[in-house]
């Protein structure tokens, strides 16, 4: 379906997608076994996307969605299940269990994996996908016919006509931008901390997560595989990451992890670098026949692991929507897109919220303050009911446990 | 054992309790059926305390102590037994069902009427209680003879010399001000707001106490008798309450309720006030021979109606470890006090603040946070595992619901 017009190429598809990542393909990969046709542009290569560090926890239905789609066996072979994670906090470790609260577990496999799989699952499928172009603008979003121009990686000039377009181009959306402002509300919240992100070459130091709180601020024990750690400690939104030297980032680690009884095993630090993070809601997730997806219509800090799992949540349904549009002619499917899809993402915003502020040291906090965290995580560790709160939130609300 | 020293006159009894509100009469009750000896003094008199108006929600093993200690048996007929609460917020209302979810409930009955009942409590027992004295003064609290000195109503000096002291003289507590700054800690929070609380010759408006989130702020109906209610609403704790008229006040409780579906049933106000809040903890609770109970040492938000019943369970454990300390000479039973207390205390003043920062209009508040909000609502009342956690705390953690 593509044609030269002048000097532009223009291709016909029936859902274009701008942004490349984990939800454009997953999206474009489900509209694929419905029969629906895709074009999925992003300004990145391959290799840049694959190469960025991203998180790594995935939801119990997220797990499902990638197996039972076909486009992930590896995360079941690859993947790590943790039945639990851990909260460290007032000299001591509690854990949370998964399996036994909510009869749920979440999965180790990093993003650029899950970016991996859904990558090759487009290429297998002789998907539509064109890696690094430039200058992308998004154009008619409200007409029957919106478009995406784009520089190809090659120079040429490209224009992809669609019936309906797909912004899932992350946290800095252009896709977002093209909203003028009378037609969104947008809310948020930073956070006056970042976290120090770490990858390493040493064994785990836990089998799980271990999420700990002190009064020195907040670290994340994570891991990747059998021989590559992540961890976290919390910091400054300033903080410069190269000024870092490995034994100090290793003392920081040890400062807020050895008074809870987290030992850290050491290795040569490979990766460092300071997250910042904020949280983001734009609505409404439609415009026209644009819809948002993912980063580009909302963020979360990562204390609750939920970015990536959102943006999957969201694909799943923006896909059932679009085959109802797209195949049975259904116009008003669409219109149940931004309420359903929010109504995860404010769950998602809130358990975030939680997670952040009740580990994190904050800044200008009294000791009241400090007791008053550990005393919530107190009783919440103390209570089964707390317990399973916090594991439905972490695991993504699973449908046997919503009541 | 009263003899006359000069013009003062010398009283010998075990143990000393500086205020006569319902921990320090809840506590001369429970020593009194162990056999231990106690002097009650009050600045001020029965009358006053019987005459202001405060809370009325009693946890089920306050109510449990009650009965079982014989102190009021009229807690059951007069009192009304709530199995639940409602959460009203975002357009509708939704009821926490504490029997169905933990299996307890709380009790609406007056404070005024819990310290009525223990005043004649002690009244029956020839207890000997000091009301309307002036100018107390505790002495040698870290000696074996702590002493407490007054002027009797009657305008006679007196002294009461015991074994042991208690401090339950309420949150500007003179027992706790003796204490010098290098033996205690005090940390603590204030809220930026207050709560404008009313009586109403009225019906009731709900059979249960409904606490209300709007954008508008916080309220909460509630109340005291069939004919008598008790309601409140969010206000700026500077706010004068005789500058409200009651169509004012009738216009503010609407504007924050009605859009969640609750009407007001109204009726002439008898009472208007505004009550000003914040958290505090002092420790340790106990110095030398010194013990402080309830507001002495603690106090809370009034959101999660914890104040009376964490100085109910405060007194309780206390008449168990001067048990020990007075009749088995077990010198190590009081330094339990402080640990054991706290842990209570420290939950409760993390619930309170909880539900207080859930359900207030904080001020500065973005968009963001006022949905993040009801996020946090809306994610509560469709789990059940939120919700019984919540309904753990309202009704005070029963054993039973501990893990």
């Amino acid at each position: 379906m593509t044609q030269s017009g002048g000097t532009r190429t223009t291709t016909r598809t029936q859902v274009g997608i701008v942004g490349g990542g984990p939800a454009g393909l997953m999206l474009a990969h489900l509209l694929d076994l419905a029969g629906i046709s895709t074009v999925v542009v992003d300004d990145r290569t391959r290799h840049e996307i694959y190469t960025t560090v991203r998180a790594g926890i995935l939801e119990h239905d997220t797990v499902r969605l990638l197996v039972d789609s076909g486009a992930s066996r590896r995360v079941l072979t690859e993947g790590y299940e943790h039945e639990g994670i851990e909260l460290a906090f007032g000299g001591g470790r509690h854990r949370i269990d998964f399996a036994e609260l909510v009869g749920a577990s979440a999965w180790l496999y990093p993003q650029t994996e899950v970016f991996a799989d859904l990558a090759d699952a487009r290429e297998r499928a002789g998907g539509d996908v064109r890696w690094g172009v430039r200058g992308t603008e998004v154009l008619d979003t409200t007409s029957d016919a919106p478009r995406i121009r784009f520089t190809a990686a090659d120079g040429s000039a490209q224009e992809v006509v669609c019936d309906h377009l797909v912004g899932a181009d992350g946290s800095r959306s252009q896709c977002r931008r093209s909203i003028p402002e009378e037609a969104r509300v947008q809310t948020g919240k930073e956070y006056p901390f970042a976290w120090f992100g770490i990858l390493c070459d040493a064994p785990p130091s836990a089998p799980e997560l271990v999420y700990s709180h002190s009064p020195l601020g907040f670290a994340l024990v994570s891991q990747r595989t059998e021989s590559v750690q992540r961890m976290y400690f919390q910091c400054d939104p300033d903080e410069d990451a190269s000024a870092y030297s490995d034994d100090r980032i290793w003392s920081e680690m040890a400062a807020r992890l050895a008074p809870n009884g987290v030992e850290v095993v050491q290795g040569p630090i490979t990766s460092k670098a300071v997250l910042r993070f904020r949280s983001f809601v734009h609505e409404p997730m439609r415009h026209g026949r644009m819809l948002l997806a993912g980063d580009a219509a909302h963020t979360v800090p990562p204390t609750g692991a939920k970015g990536l799992n959102l943006a999957l949540a969201d694909v799943r349904l923006l896909a059932e929507l679009l085959e109802r549009a797209v195949k049975k002619g259904d116009d008003d499917a669409l219109e149940e897109y931004t309420g359903r899809a929010l109504a995860r993402v404010w769950k998602a915003q809130h358990f975030s919220y939680w997670m952040t502020t009740m580990l994190h040291a904050l800044p200008g906090a009294t000791p009241f303050d400090v007791r008053r965290q550990e005393a919530e995580l107190a009783s919440l560790v103390s209570s089964r009911a707390g317990r399973t709160f916090l594991a439905e939130g972490y695991t993504g609300w699973p449908e046997r446990a919503a009541r």
